[in-house]
């Protein structure tokens, strides 16, 4: 629940300062954040990375940077001014805690008080986040006011995930850390809460009494390319669902937080999340599917296997489906289904929920449904039946109906991106749009048996062309 | 809930055949119903009046008529050459059982087998309506297979409708009486009950619990002009809220039907009608407005005031609220306000449903609203709040997002006129779309006093000028 009153003047370092996601992302980010007047004066940031260059030559490479991917900054010659005056750069050896850089870095701090709000952005390779903390602690730079942003992947498993988690929190008190699911830094994402719980009509009927099942989709045209080396390590599961399909799930099924606090939000989806049903060896295979794209069409073009993007063979998914239920009486009757996809026919990203037609009087009634686009569009609509014009005897005299809305923003409003709204909630310190360690690691309890019985082919990897239609459970009722 | 299997052979007669309702909406509606099909063969439409003239004339009037209220019919040349052949015009004096028209009249039912389905159509003075069944019944025309269709209105007030209601029941069984109210034969009003029933997000939020307020209104922007004359024994009040509106409102309001049968449906209405809070005499110095136009502007023409249309002073009322409550544990929480005028600044005939908005977790949130329009454009549509986008701390950092759905026909697809409707729901029998006289004795009940009260000016008639908004009440929650 990202509401913004001013924010204190900060010091935000970024350890990975020349990676793509800090030129890319992040440092954009801070840019309109500067035109749209949130960055307090004094705020400083700070940009480390072992390539050998000056702040002049790091701030020259900013303004290229923020030309290409925010051309828009290139209007405003002042703010672009006052935004590279904010950033300094450190030659810094993150792990060799002895090296010259660190020296620099720390006196960069000498004169700071210590109440000034401090953040670690590790945008690094996560092997680095141990390293950095233990860096950190070792030249007394984390104070009482000190945060550490970690972003993704964390980990490949449980054991692993709880190594960094461990590591990090040797250093960082958990409710310091601030763990990145850009996601949740979405504007469709952020309204599902206020969608459920500001809406009597909504909340109503936010149960297994009347929901039968929740779909929730994220596909995409494209294939890997070069990213494929990467992905194959991963896999459609552990980039897609472990974490943002898990975590717009919690979002929609977690009970009322008792406030809209961050720690009362995270420990409502914890409690979800620990309530996933875990799949048997024997539901896995019927609640599971995993598929790998072989040469097909994408936009009317002709498109390689994945092997042959990743010039091997590979047994790593490219699609994953998983469906289970919650164990808790609220789910009562309610399934729930996570797909995710590479080389689809169609760029989506949903959440259809499918109600229950239990209808005494109109026992062929149409389901109703509810569809949340979490996409640029962000359509809402809702599937309600109304009487069929004139003297049908179809569908008890029933017609679907859908009614629609568009949730994007109104003229002249503009939507901050992800890296915005998180960057700018962990200056804030409100923690409600960042994940817990306990939801790190109750997703990878529910998930890693699956990924587990996949490492063995069960249920065996299916083949599918480029740009096929999402695949279904063979006894799927979520349509 | 009119389907329609096909009709067996039927005779109808219309008493009124040379009138406004016949010529301009129920013969056309017998054109259409042949269009497509649904009026079997050997079924006959015998049309009454004192008027002298031929078969052969009225069939020529009918013509002119169909090609003045139904343009489409004269495309049609042979189904306008079948059409006619199935009325016969009679020249009765419906009151004076002993004129010759009786003894035609008679005769052509000579050779009708008893069981044939035989369908008197009242649309005449309600004066008449006592006589002609008693003739009919002196005649021996009234068969099992008989029904009686009455035309409003039923009386001016509890006694004038009963004694109405008597005199037609001494000759005909309740079940046999089909008392029309025109607004159930619309779409949009049919729909009522399967958008409540036939949809489980809507069936669980229609109580008290959830619901604050259901206002339905009908107005007009047109004034008297030429109608003033009966209009001024009447007033809005019984010329819209005793019938039209209480339907409306009984069927928003009813219970759950054991079927979806004509009279397990009336027997809910009844209840409900049975259930509406009576206004004391204090109550209605609050509860109720009525209201006179006097000069102003209509469409942006000048228009003149209701007494000078009507030429002489007059305490009637153009414009009329009521507001309640119904005492049915169900209904604890709702407020209902029926409101109807003429020369209004717009026309509009809808329900507007306002949701309450206790919300724990966002207490500034814009409530729930829904809207069914009950005109020929008949949208539905849903209020419901949404994230506004960014960093908003106002209303809780909600906006209100209004979902659309147009309730017009798919293309290709017609739709009947109510009267259409009506008429082929009282051949096949259905009396779902009809008024059981208990509901009319309910709904005299409960608006008696407060016609009553009005009488002795209590409260005030406002003046209003014509292209007033629609007043409310001054401690009106509605909104």
């Amino acid at each position: 629940m990202t509401l913004l009153p001013p924010a204190s003047p900060f010091d935000i370092v970024i350890f990975g300062g020349t990676g793509d996601l800090a030129l890319r992302k992040l440092l954009p980010a801070f840019f309109r954040q500067l035109q749209d007047n949130n960055i307090p004066k004094n705020s400083r940031i700070i940009c480390a990375s072992r390539a050998e260059m000056t702040t002049e030559q790091y701030r020259s490479d900013v303004s290229k940077a923020l030309a290409k991917f925010y051309p828009a900054s290139s209007h405003n010659e002042n703010t672009l001014k006052s935004f590279l005056k904010l950033i300094t750069y450190v030659v810094l050896d993150v792990v060799d805690s002895k090296n010259q850089g660190w020296q620099e870095f720390v006196n960069l701090f000498s004169k700071t008080s210590a109440e000034k709000t401090r953040i670690f952005y590790f945008s690094t390779a996560p092997a680095l986040f141990a390293p950095i903390s233990e860096n950190l602690s070792l030249h007394k730079l984390i104070t009482p006011a000190s945060r550490a942003i970690m972003e993704k992947p964390i980990g490949r498993d449980r054991e692993s995930a709880n190594a960094i988690n461990d590591a990090v929190g040797k250093y960082f008190p958990e409710d310091c850390i601030f763990r990145i699911d850009h996601y949740l830094g979405k504007e469709s994402t952020q309204n599902i809460l206020q969608f459920r719980f500001s809406n009597p009509l909504i909340d109503a009927i936010w149960c297994g009494k009347y929901i039968k099942n929740i779909e929730i989709t994220a596909s995409e045209t494209v294939g890997l390319e070069s990213r494929a080396t990467y992905y194959d390590t991963s896999g459609a599961a552990r980039d897609m669902i472990q974490n943002h399909l898990l975590q717009l799930l919690s979002l929609c099924t977690m009970e009322r937080p008792k406030s809209l606090q961050g720690d009362d939000i995270r420990n409502e989806k914890i409690a979800v999340l620990k309530a996933l049903h875990p799949l048997s060896p024997s539901e896995i295979k019927t609640n599971s599917i995993r598929g790998q794209y072989i040469e097909g069409t994408a936009e009317g073009q002709a498109a390689p296997a994945y092997a042959t993007e990743l010039g091997k063979k590979s047994q790593t998914e490219t699609f994953a489906a998983i469906r289970s239920t919650i164990d808790l009486p609220r789910w009562k009757g309610t399934t729930f289904c996570l797909k995710t996809g590479k080389r689809m026919n169609e760029k989506r990203t949903d959440i259809k929920i499918t109600f229950h037609n239990d209808v005494d009087l109109f026992p062929n009634a149409p389901k109703n449904k509810m569809m949340l686009d979490l996409q640029e569009t962000n359509d809402i609509t809702l599937q309600l039946n109304v009487r069929s014009i004139g003297f049908s005897q179809n569908h008890d005299g029933l017609r679907p109906l859908t009614l629609e809305g568009s949730y994007s923003p109104p003229a002249g409003v503009r939507t901050p991106s992800s890296y915005e709204t998180l960057i700018m909630s962990a200056i804030h310190g409100d923690r409600s749009l960042f994940v817990h360690r306990e939801e790190v690691d109750a997703a990878w309890k529910w998930i890693e048996p699956i990924l587990n019985s996949w490492e063995v082919n069960v249920p065996a990897l299916l083949y599918y062309p480029a740009g096929s239609s999402i695949p279904r459970f063979a006894d799927s009722n979520d349509a």
